[in-house]
């Protein structure tokens, strides 16, 4: 079944150790959609600017990616400069240059509408919420948010954790939402505040998915379920890598039939294949260059690498 | 089959957002043999003061640890003070007091010469490189490290890493002892020392076991190894985790009839139960209250929380 992702299309100008690259394809939008289109039909809503050329948009429609969404404006596209010198796990915003998106109001085409998985990526809530009540009718609603919203605008952000199936977030974000230095404690009063299930991602060293008595609608409270990371030998660009999960993870849910336990720990494994991926290059780089045939692969390795037996 | 273990036998005042404590039962030594008590026979070779008491004592015997080697010296133990208060994963040392502890030089018991399995806990490593040497036809032997000695003794510690079967050390340490930030890249380059396996424990994300050619005695470079740990609402006390991971680790090992890698994966997973359970008490509390059959259910809910199915 088709998702429907809404969120930033941007060039970012990234400096890490591996190297440093001016204007590449960007945004979380672009990030989940790449990585969800392996698994289910993906639709974007998103805006750009007149420097989306058609080589960009084809990243996305070459892997079968519905961008007709992408509203085009005039002006420049958002541009996000950082830097990961210091740290690869926490990356340096040296400028944040909205252009477009300071005014992105989404709008859903029409041929959109019967999408019946929604996720919406870290953009401001009231417009998250503002989408959410439009596609009333999706199955699923899952959601990223950040820092600045959970800090500057929590009253706004409330009601749309409460319309949310599954909240993605970090370690970082779950304790400043949270107010709880403990992970199990922070992540059960975020549950309290809406979210059916809440995944904290912990970078480098996996997930955790918190589930509630109204995670799979059968008023049981399952034990929590946690998901490894790969060892990788090389972190070429981590941008990206928190969008590029939640695409595999909820492109793995759109395309079962049915939301079960096992179903939300498969998904869990194959969102961590496609952030093991996306960070081996810069940029979209390798989810262009991978197969689902290797994402197998390394969905196997990931299983041998965590499993007794 | 019986491990001996070398290290501390100490008493730590500390002070964690759960309360504080004066003179509690600690030391590596401590918390590795009551963790390995549950597994397999254990002897401890320390040094203590006449502080040390026959109620200290018990915490150990009570347990079937052979304290026959804690040699009794002139003087107070080894007392280390410490706060969590800014930091649950980090250990702020207040003050340590090696008292008899400066001058320990381990004496091997004649009934300790038959031991098969050897763990040389944190301390000089002169001091494990000598008892190694004594103790030459053991089967296995295995270590621990700290900061300290790999800054200011590295040319002591290198021959001892050359004698370890499996060293065990957390990721600040294994990064201090490469020179290398990526994780992979560093246990690469800590297997190129000496050790035929290393565990790097991650605090509270688990740990990872990574394997060279040398690690089961058949050519084999296998993949690395994950093992998760349990979402704990409270931990009270993180004093002796490590060495508590370290010793269900190691006992389980010792009481298997070959070291394959099933074998080594399934100690894992009792490593991190250990761990779990000598954090939700202060200092000794929790493992001398614990059940061979507690054991056996967190483990359960250890691969329940991380298997697919």
């Amino acid at each position: 079944m088709s998702i429907l992702v809404v969120g930033s299309v941007a060039f970012d100008s990234l400096e890490t150790p591996s190297g440093k690259r001016e204007r590449v394809l960007g945004g979380a939008a672009t990030h989940f959609s790449l990585a969800s289109s392996f698994f289910t039909p993906t639709r974007v809503i998103g805006v750009v600017g007149e420097d989306f050329l058609p080589e960009h948009e084809a990243v996305l429609t070459n892997k079968g990616v519905d961008t007709t969404g992408i509203e085009r404006a005039a002006g420049k596209s958002f541009h996000w400069t950082g830097s990961y010198l210091k740290d690869l796990n926490a990356a340096d915003t040296l400028a944040t240059d909205l252009n477009v998106f300071a005014e992105f109001a989404p709008k859903i085409p029409a041929a959109y509408e019967d999408s019946e998985f929604l996720f919406l990526a870290n953009i401001d809530p009231v417009l998250q919420l503002r989408v959410r009540k439009q596609m009333s009718r999706v199955k699923m609603v899952a959601g990223d948010t950040m820092n600045y919203w959970i800090s500057a605008h929590r009253e706004n952000l409330l009601p749309v954790l409460r319309e949310l199936d599954v909240l993605l977030i970090n370690d970082g974000e779950a304790r400043m939402l949270s107010g709880e230095s403990n992970g199990l404690r922070a992540a059960e009063t975020v549950l309290a505040m809406g979210p059916k299930t809440l995944i904290v991602k912990h970078g480098e060293y996996g997930s955790t998915a918190y589930f509630s008595e109204r995670s799979f609608g059968d008023g049981v409270k399952r034990r929590p379920f946690r998901a490894p990371t790969l060892p990788l030998g090389e972190v070429m660009d981590p941008t990206g890598a928190g969008d590029s999960f939640a695409g595999g993870f909820y492109g793995y849910v759109a395309s079962q039939p049915r939301l079960t336990p096992e179903v939300f720990r498969t998904a869990m494994f194959y969102g961590s294949v496609m952030g093991s991926l996306a960070v081996e290059r810069f940029g979209t780089e390798r989810l262009q260059a991978t197969t689902r045939a290797e994402i197998e692969e390394r969905f196997g390795h990931l299983r041998e690498i965590s499993h007794l037996a």
